[in-house]
């Protein structure tokens, strides 16, 4: 037969390493602190991470991850169903669920394995309605769920609108968004799609993976910043972004969660959240609810950023938030760009495509809480250099 | 419109619930160790744990854990493929390729997440050949993936070479099994499987999940137990059974996992393995490799319990392994058996459908290297009183 394999050679990448372009995978070797990580024996600013509100390196998650693990141990040996559940995870659930403002939250291992959770609610009867730019784990959802899969042009609430009309009333609609866009840190139209669900009696499902602790003035999303937390009838949630560790949530009412218990096959097949990441996502949490000044300083950052960007001439897309991309294009480009940043002591990352568009190729860039203002303009200065050089600054 | 959230009712649960039956989620609040846990106040014996070789509260991986915590943080920000690949983590594909007699491998951050990985694996041109019996994330695999699925009786032969002769040449034919099925604790057919693959020339992908650490003279896992490792082309682990955390892993050909780096959506689009699992997973790893007699003590036990069922006149599926399930067939009178025993200071496994066929509901039994003979006794006698209680043993 044909071998089955013969789809795995990949000669672009191998060509990209050999020129030293090679973007992907570089190994962080030590975390200093001060928004600065150690890569090839060099210590050069993060400018890539998603820890907006710098709590992966917080002694107090760290101490409370360190005490679970030796109490609780190492692992839970299970999936939560059958016999990985701890007294802990029920803790954050119930935590989880009062801070988000819903009835109860399911607490799963990843933030993928969250949105795939989803997939449970994305029955044969259903449509979904979904925004283009959705993350690939929502995708995956989608793929894996028995819904007819609709997508609308990114926030074109007339697109939407014209679709759900459309729509068989037979049907359970259910309109799927990320709160934050997490390839230019842009928002989703909640307004529109608040009312526009109201009017046709659709579910709304948020993604908060990026905005959950770093929007609103609780920190407790996009939903809050727009004012809209009942307009959500259920919202995803990931600990790796602001919350410092790994695992994700589900968030909803009560039967909707206890239905996702006994029929997400991410949640049910998988193997439960330890004992550190569970007690340090708690702590996390707490920190979110009472240092509202980690969110504002973040944010304050991202302006500063931001402005310096649109100062040096590029086009970028509103929402204020602390990641922001800048559209290169061409893949090779791209490349050099993220080499040249690096060179410079500023570790970006690369979007390429599958991950963005064909011809949309762009170097992403976020901020955290522990990054400075001097820290800032070092990465303006490095973006301003390197663009300069290929070519890529208007008017150069 | 129908409400998409309709489908999230759930009698039965509440049902079982109010009758004190209810099986699941059962939250343990402590670990005290000894192959024991707390619930409710008090302390039971754990026979439903995938903790084989005891490794969850082994000291040693709580201080590798809590060492590699405090260094560099309670969790990574990103995906490996952007920002959240630590020399760690190279450091462990690096020993895990080595261990398996692989050429490399790719750690990601649940073994569900693993087995996702390879739907990059399964394309449009393929056809996957997978036993009937395989997990539900090795389902969802193929879900994801785009190649035709075929599937043969559990572990039956003929129907797989008869499938085999049958498929277009012009395909690529994988084939896809669990080295030690996680329901019955049995065996896959490698020898046969191995055969009729190099005949046919398919590639064979086996999920060692229950099985490396556990099986083999090195522990490497079924293929090693039936002196196949280089039959097995593609093979996966998880880190929450023998390595006592959370994670997983993809191994190899260079080029295979080199494109799964690439490809594989539950790789590039998930948070990577925080740095307190990746130094656990290292510490179980040269356990494994150095500890023997924790092998040997587990199957010694598993054959005290397994002996032990036969001799109450159960009929067990035949393999040796610490995971042994008992047919009870309706659903009521599992969760019964299941409450027995937790009354009885045993907490075992329910499987209920839709994890197993309808009408075979069953109770899942398995010990681990902590697990004294007494222990063992322990569970054979609350067996016994519960099932002759429920009118389930033979002769009774």
């Amino acid at each position: 037969m044909t071998d089955a394999f013969d789809k795995c050679r990949l000669p672009e990448a191998g060509a990209l390493a050999a020129a030293g372009l090679y973007p992907y995978y570089l190994p962080v070797e030590e975390r200093p602190g001060g928004g600065e990580v150690v890569v090839g024996g060099r210590r050069v600013l993060m400018a890539g991470s998603n820890d907006y509100l710098a709590l992966a390196d917080d002694p107090r998650l760290k101490e409370a991850g360190a005490e679970a693990l030796r109490r609780l141990g190492s692992g839970n040996s299970g999936s939560r169903v059958l016999n990985g559940t701890l007294a802990l995870h029920e803790t954050l659930e119930r935590e989880l669920a009062a801070f988000l403002g819903h009835e109860a939250a399911m607490v799963v291992s990843t933030g993928y394995q969250a949105n795939l959770a989803l997939s449970a609610l994305f029955g044969p009867r259903d449509v979904l309605f979904a925004d283009r730019r959705i993350h690939a784990s929502l995708i995956d959802a989608a793929r894996l769920g028995q819904a007819a899969l609709r997508r609308y042009r990114h926030n074109d609430m007339t697109q939407l609108a014209g679709m759900l009309e459309a729509a068989d009333p037979g049907v359970g609609a259910i309109v799927l968004t990320e709160g934050m866009f997490s390839v230019d840190g842009d928002l989703c139209d909640l307004p529109g799609i608040a009312k526009l669900a109201a009017h046709h009696g659709a579910r709304v499902v948020l993604d908060s993976a990026h905005d959950a602790g770093l929007l609103g003035a609780g920190g407790r999303g996009a939903a809050e910043h727009h004012g809209l937390q009942s307009a959500v009838d259920v919202q995803t949630v990931t600990f790796s972004k602001c919350f410092g560790t790994l695992g994700g949530a589900v968030a909803g009412p009560r039967h909707v969660v206890h239905y996702l218990r006994h029929s997400a096959r991410s949640a049910l097949f998988s193997a439960s959240l330890p004992p550190a990441c569970t007690a340090a996502a708690l702590a996390a949490l707490d920190i979110v609810r009472t240092e509202p000044e980690r969110r504002r300083a973040v944010m304050f950052t991202a302006e500063r950023l931001r402005s310096g960007l649109v100062a040096l001439g590029f086009g970028i897309a509103p929402g204020g938030t602390p990641t922001v991309s800048l559209r290169v294009g061409d893949r090779l480009t791209c490349c050099r760009f993220w080499a040249g940043l690096l060179e410079e002591g500023v570790l970006a990352n690369v979007m390429l495509p599958p991950a963005v568009p064909e011809g949309e190729a762009m170097i992403r860039l976020s901020v955290t809480a522990a990054h400075t203002g001097g820290q800032v303009d070092r990465i303006l200065g490095a973006v301003a250099t390197v663009a300069a050089c290929l070519g890529l600054l208007p008017g150069t």
